[in-house]
């Protein structure tokens, strides 16, 4: 399509990725949550908020396990089942595209083993919004909101399964809440720093479904060392 | 009193503190978190759970404000007068043998620029709780759980105003979620890691009352560099 580019993934399988500057490209932060998650070998995962679907062509390396990757925007979905096809994964990950809150009142209790998910950042009200569509809804809270995540993940995970998930230092208070509110227990934090002396820009999080209260935080991940040179 | 030594605070107006390791000694935790604290330069401030009084001592050095220091325990409030009386700091800080969640009804509502806490770490039901009555106060939240922190502060903090808390990472999430029902909202956080490739075992949250939610993670503070120096 036009627009579009094929980029390699950097991956030893050699995955490749359609990417489209006009509605998404895939970032660190996929790469840092698909390094981060601990995914099951085998059984049934999903990634919401897949996008062009980057999180489960690398998770498609990384388990056995079959993923459901969950898209709202049609145009994004349709990118994700290109990739998978490109990739010859269509036996190992289906494209679903729907709204995430109706997905999860449909789709089963406690049908997945883990879920991945890179949600939008901002919240709905917050300035810089797109003109263009397909960033906006990709950036801010507009289709799925912290709550939407939490809430559809209570009803689709298995209790003691696990939600791993990437976003911004800024809204952790928003996060914690959330999960905690629909019993995802927060278990596992690690913060990036674009810098050892900067503030963290991202975090990773690994929470259990009915999970013990008991957070551990590991050590920062500090992507540039001082010469500049990009560390991870 | 036996059992009993003077300490230098190692700070450069020459503060002292009388300590005893039958019932409490202070340590990074309390320094770290006087280094966090952005006090106010005049006002009124306390420093609830003052056991010794160490938090209030390191605070007079760097504000100007009038600090009461609250602490249940008979024995740690005799110590924390005698604390203040040895520094000759009598008309800067007030020792008040209270119990916080009393104090916190009759005090007044407001009252403070901005609170300081080192508070018991543990849940009333973890494991090993010490023989000592003194250290299973000070260490468990017999007498003074989070919620009761939570609580005090929303009543005696002054909109605005700052609490400045030093804790472990593992109740990150039981401490954002009390904060919050009572309007306080963790706006930064710093975690302390032994080691650059260790996990964290200490957390500095600055919050605020009726703050704005927006949270910042300042980069690591880490304690010893790889040859085992301290370097904080």
């Amino acid at each position: 399509m036009a627009g579009e580019r094929i980029d390699d993934l950097l991956t030893e399988s050699g995955l490749k990725i359609i990417q489209s500057r006009e509605v998404f490209s895939f970032s660190l932060d996929a790469v840092l949550l698909s390094r981060f998650a601990k995914l099951p070998k085998r059984g049934r995962i999903a990634d919401f908020c897949t996008g062009n679907g980057v999180i489960a062509l690398l998770s498609s390396d990384r388990t056995e396990a079959a993923i459901d990757a969950i898209e709202i925007q049609p145009r994004l979905a349709d990118m994700a089942r290109r990739n998978v096809a490109m990739n010859n994964l269509q036996h190992r990950i289906q494209i679903i595209e729907s709204d995430l809150r109706q997905y999860a009142q449909e789709a089963g209790n406690g049908i997945y083993h883990a879920i991945t998910v890179n949600p939008p950042y901002m919240r709905p009200s917050a300035g810089d919004k797109n003109d263009n569509e397909h960033y906006t809804i990709a950036r801010h809270e507009v289709m799925c909101t912290i709550e939407d995540i939490a809430k559809a993940t209570c009803k689709l995970l298995r209790p003691g399964g696990k939600l791993y998930m990437v976003h911004r230092p800024s809204r952790l208070a928003d996060i914690m809440e959330a999960l905690r509110a629909w019993r995802i227990e927060p278990k596992i934090i690690q913060f990036v720093h674009p810098k050892q002396n900067g503030e963290a820009n991202m975090v990773l999080i690994e929470a259990c479904r009915d999970g013990k209260p008991d957070l551990r935080v590991l050590p920062p991940l500090v992507v540039y060392n001082e010469a500049g040179e990009q560390m991870i």
